[in-house]
């Protein structure tokens, strides 16, 4: 609890600093309060001040110079402003995007490609060594590395799973757990046990895009809701939709939602959870992303709030260790025994190797460690990538500033039309995901999301003034 | 080719000597031909004499006496009589068979249990030094181990499972193969691709549970038809079907199929092919068991006569080399793209790192080799329980005599209920999996299938003295 206060301190700190300056109280130039001085007055650790103070450069904002204390760099914003809340027509679709899906991507696996259309993760991000060494670890012990885990799955892996829960404010046990192949088939999953061919369900928009493929595949129905880049999505839609729509499920994305990268407050989390259970709807929460937290703690998931099982929470190692090993979880509360006969009947199990490698490396590879070099990384290509977008885009171009993940959603000018112009990017040499594949709706023509993570920053600010060139025409 | 005919051609001089045998033509502690005498008169080489009296040897009809040649040992075929074909109800029927497998396997993990309820392979059965030997391989190289596989899998792989699949008869290129987590999530994305809820799916009976529990969740129907314990589904039968159902399609085993063992000979395989071809019913192939052959080469597969893609062949590694990789693979033949996008989007990729140890394996680490010690251990292991069966279990129990594969269909005198005394086995340490779960037509109730690869023979001759005590009462 002290790190989860201490993160909001400095947050608030880190903010406040940024109204003295955008207000005029601190103009360009002049010396911002040391460090030792800023603790006394707000009242916060010498340590607090100083993470405030690095984010805060990080940002561009201040800039520290030697033996003298920190001064102010800039004074308004080095980044485009951030799109409005969105807003999808009411009412629920039937969901057809893979065939957009299949023309955004076909070609975009080319190995010269500045690929920034996909989310995953570049192998320099992976922590080869640990795992390495954890492989060898598992290998040495050799106990059932070739059998069958049945059930739920490799249970000190699920004990880890379980340790590591806590840090997003869970309280599971082992046994609330089951190991998936990937979030994907988790969700999958999910959507299986609580609706039937032709419900609805609730979803964000935009939602990631597979999410709508796994949608469509089971026959469902998705009804968008108004989603601000910040907060997420908009809870008095919901509650609206949830009194004059037959919804069977919400799948929502609380924690650094791909692609707008919103982070839910802790309140609206408790409002979603409580309003749901009220009804008694099921939530799928889908938290892929947030390990990938920007500041040194990361949100409580939605779960956190569930008292007796309506949330069906669902994450994965894939974007935060290592994609390969397929290695996701559900912990699907009143919905155990459907999801786990479910997964039995589909895949029978998850391999038992990379389950062992994974268990090793979380209780003993510095999974922490990792997860705070990875978002430094992180937050670094994407302030590096906004600093581009800001350069390069037309005009008019509004950008989201998520806290954590590696994508970025871009609102370019109306007349853009990103999915036309895919293939013409394509042929340039780049990939991006053109906005029309996150909507069952038929919105965001003019928007596209831009996976940040992966190159080098000469490639990126290439990339993107190649991007805005093409967008300006 | 040769050595199919080889294959074929040591089976029948075995026959015919047993038929010799059982005929009076050879009475016990006569003289068997040598081994040279009868390859001039039967028009065989050496080796192929030499290997048919081997496997009468292991059978227990002739005995070597050194110096001497061999004689005959027994004049009575030590194991029971086989089960009739099987004669289901007609028509289709919708499946619900998860409360009735959860029941009988409810307590059958406990460790000390006598395990001959699921048809796992034993941990002693896998190639452990040959598996620890490509890890360190692949380890070494290490390419793309930590990262995803996109597509149909990896390349490596798909290459060494399509030169394999030359020894079922089937001409496949990589770009045929799409890997899976297992033949379980082969078969239902298979049968995802081909039938909606409602539609009727042609089984054998008794057919697996677990494909009765893929129906089950997928809200399929099954028609079961008559089959025979040594040649499969009653061809008659299924044609007589296909007039008068409406039938989505056919979801067969026709290699040492799981329960009954039966291997449906060539000339069915092209009949039902054809008949199936000629009607655009799509068959799925579970073709899981066809490496575990007794013989010195297996049986074609049922894709081998499918010249333009009706047949969608699923198999895996999971029973010949290790079932913790989850490494299946279907060649969707005109379904590809289908079934492409449903793996996909149900589990996105398989696990890296298993696919490059099983490519290295298949390339470098004596899968055939492994093969032949397998298909040596399974036929003794089964043999064993098959003299077991006849020593113990009651008057009037039929078993069946399979060519391959690892489990044995027995059916008890009609008074006997293997469901209801499946938890008395349980208390007396002992599982076995009750006929009852292998129909939806609540059929089979005094008969049960013996998984018999695992034990020490004393272990199951104890097991079976047990279980026959048990149904004796």
């Amino acid at each position: 609890m002290t790190q989860v206060s201490d993160s909001r301190l400095y947050e608030s700190l880190a903010t406040r600093i940024v109204e003295m300056i955008e207000g005029g109280a601190l103009r360009l130039g002049d010396k911002v309060p040391s460090v030792r001085k800023i603790s006394a007055q707000q009242n916060v650790s010498i340590s607090t001040a100083l993470h405030a103070y690095r984010v805060l450069e990080n940002q561009g904002w201040i800039e520290a110079r030697p033996q003298s204390g920190y001064y102010v760099r800039r004074t308004t914003p080095a980044r485009p402003p951030e799109p409005q809340t969105t807003q999808p027509p009411p009412g629920s679709n039937s969901v057809a995007v893979s065939d957009l899906i299949r023309q955004a991507f076909h070609s975009a696996s080319l190995s010269h490609m500045i690929q920034m259309g996909a989310a995953i993760g570049a192998p320099e991000t992976f922590p080869d060594k640990q795992l390495r060494r954890a492989i060898s670890t598992v290998m040495r012990d050799g106990e059932g590395v070739h059998g069958y885990d049945f059930g739920a799955g490799y249970l000190p892996l699920r004990v880890q799973i379980a340790q590591h829960a806590m840090s997003a404010g869970c309280t599971l046990s082992p046994d609330d757990i089951i190991v998936t192949t990937g979030c994907t088939e988790a969700i999958n999953l999910c959507l299986r046990a609580v609706t039937k061919p032709g419900d609805t369900v609730v979803l964000e928009s935009p939602t990631y895009y597979s999410v709508l493929q796994i949608i469509e595949s089971l026959g469902l129905r998705a009804l968008e809701l108004p989603t601000n880049p910040r907060e997420g999505i908009s809870l008095d839609a919901l509650e609206y939709v949830l009194e004059h729509d037959n919804v069977a499920a919400c799948l929502l994305m609380p924690s650094f939602q791909n692609p707008l990268g919103h982070c839910m407050p802790d309140a609206n989390k408790q409002r979603l959870v409580k309003m749901l259970r009220a009804r008694e709807i099921p939530l799928i929460e889908d938290d892929v992303w947030g390990d990938t937290a920007f500041a040194s703690t990361r949100p409580h998931a939605a779960k956190s709030c569930d008292d007796d099982g309506w949330v069906l929470y669902c994450s994965s190692f894939s974007k935060t260790v290592a994609p390969g090993y397929r290695i996701g979880w559900v912990a699907p509360g009143r919905w155990k025994k459907q999801v786990e006969y479910l997964k039995l009947v589909s895949s029978c199990s998850n391999a038992s190797l990379p389950s062992r490698i994974l268990a090793e490396f979380l209780e003993n590879g510095g999974y922490n460690h990792h997860l705070r070099w990875l978002r430094r990384h992180s937050q670094q290509k994407m302030q590096h990538a906004i600093e581009g977008i800001k350069k390069y885009f037309p005009e008019g171009t509004c950008v989201t500033h998520p806290q954590g993940g590696v994508v970025l959603w871009v609102e370019l000018p109306p007349d853009v039309d990103t999915l036309k112009l895919c293939n013409e990017a394509l042929k340039l040499g780049i990939s991006y995901a053109p906005g029309a594949i996150f909507s069952a709706t038929k919105k965001y023509r003019n928007a596209l999301r831009l996976y940040c993570g992966h190159h080098s920053d000469e490639q990126t600010q290439r990339a993107l003034q190649t991007l805005g060139e093409l967008f300006a025409r």
